[in-house]
């Protein structure tokens, strides 16, 4: 295994023109190319990247168990994805044994909320390893829209659209700038938070980021109460600004 | 005017390799760089971006005044950095005035506590303007140590440096994740602040990020009271890892 070497590749928050030069790097390199996917439903990191896949280049899709039917609080759903984690960690380094160069190839930064880092922890120790930061999906966002999200002395925070009610609108009270991810089902708590602490002018929903099928509006405008789960509302601080 | 575009283009923490394939675009098409220093400095992002500046661009350093002798508190200070970043954002719309594309190249992402950002409120709404984000300086950071910052429902915040003790305790006894900016002359407080919320032992230093001469050590081990502007201090989350 003297070439073997694992490579976590940020390919950014959707736009294949926000590739790194170190990631393209890196998928010329890779003997195998793995990404995570939900069965039935395409790979948003190898929709972004698959132009600069190499020929003869593995493909080694590790697809998430179908686990609708088990409430996400139930610990046989947490078992069943640990166990897909290690599944998925064992396939990648059946490759490694062999000396394969596996790039692991996620949405938007490895090691920032994203599935490549349960495959990190699981065979850091064991194989050389590499991480290729990418551009976050938030950075993204504020981008693709121009929006300014935080200077100088502002504190930033970034919440799970998960938290309860009465987390969301004290964590919201008590920063300046925040980006709340995973909107899905809870776009409604999530504005009446913001709403309660007079911040929902500020607020902009994007749906789709990057993508060339983005949606952004200002939430207040975002009259319905369903969004999809990568949905983000952003809260811009520089309050000051000139 | 036809042509006039103003780009913010963000290229990345440090390594020239984590430029991505729009910010070349921007910087091949680009009939003026402008970038940020402090007088008598090299650019940071100069030096990261300057290996795809074209030759017949024109260079365009925006020098900040020497502002040493003011308090950063000072309103005089305030005054001056108000008054450079006026003058700054008119040379660039000069340029913008004959038809050029001008591109900023601002380290790590653009709208991300960036200087661009200044540039950008006073032009946006009299020229076309594009953003190219970009890979975080803390993005770059955890990655170039291999550490998973922040996993599932954790709340992650940045926090400056320059908040007094008591906030950056109350803060980081109160998030999942963090990433302290900023520490300089301020190391000290973060490290006992830190200390008192009992995760210390978690914390990481570094200092200049990806670039080839990093320092990176668990914050523990720096001993001394030094450390430059620009180092930050990391606090992984996702406590509950395998």
């Amino acid at each position: 295994m003297s070439g073997a070497r694992l490579i976590g590749v940020g390919v950014g928050p959707g736009d294949p023109g926000l590739l790194t030069l170190n990631a393209i790097a890196a998928l010329n390199e890779a003997d195998v190319v793995a990404h995570f996917a939900k069965a039935g439903n395409a790979s948003n990191a190898r929709t972004i990247a698959a132009a600069h896949f190499k020929q003869v280049a593995e493909e080694l899709p590790l697809l998430y168990p179908v686990t609708t039917e088990i409430p996400k609080e139930d610990a046989a759903y947490r078992k069943a994805l640990q166990a897909f984690y290690d599944d998925s960690a064992e396939a990648v380094a059946a490759r490694l044994d062999r000396g394969q160069v596996v790039a692991v190839i996620a949405e938007g930064d490895p090691l920032f909320y994203g599935s490549y880092m349960h495959l990190h922890v699981r065979l850091v120790s064991r194989y050389p390893t590499e991480i290729i930061a990418g551009v976050t999906g938030m950075s993204g966002c504020w981008s693709s829209i121009g929006t300014p999200i935080a200077q100088g002395d502002d504190v930033f925070t970034v919440l799970p659209g998960t938290l309860p009610e009465y987390e969301l609108e004290r964590r919201l009270a008590d920063t300046d700038a925040a980006v709340v991810m995973k909107i899905g089902r809870h776009l409604a708590k999530v504005r009446r938070a913001l709403d309660r602490v007079g911040r929902l002018d500020r607020a902009i929903y994007v749906e789709r980021g990057t993508m060339a099928n983005a949606s952004v509006m200002p939430l207040v405008d975002k009259l319905d109460t369903f969004a999809p789960y990568f949905a983000m509302v952003l809260v811009p601080g520089w309050e000051e600004r000139p």
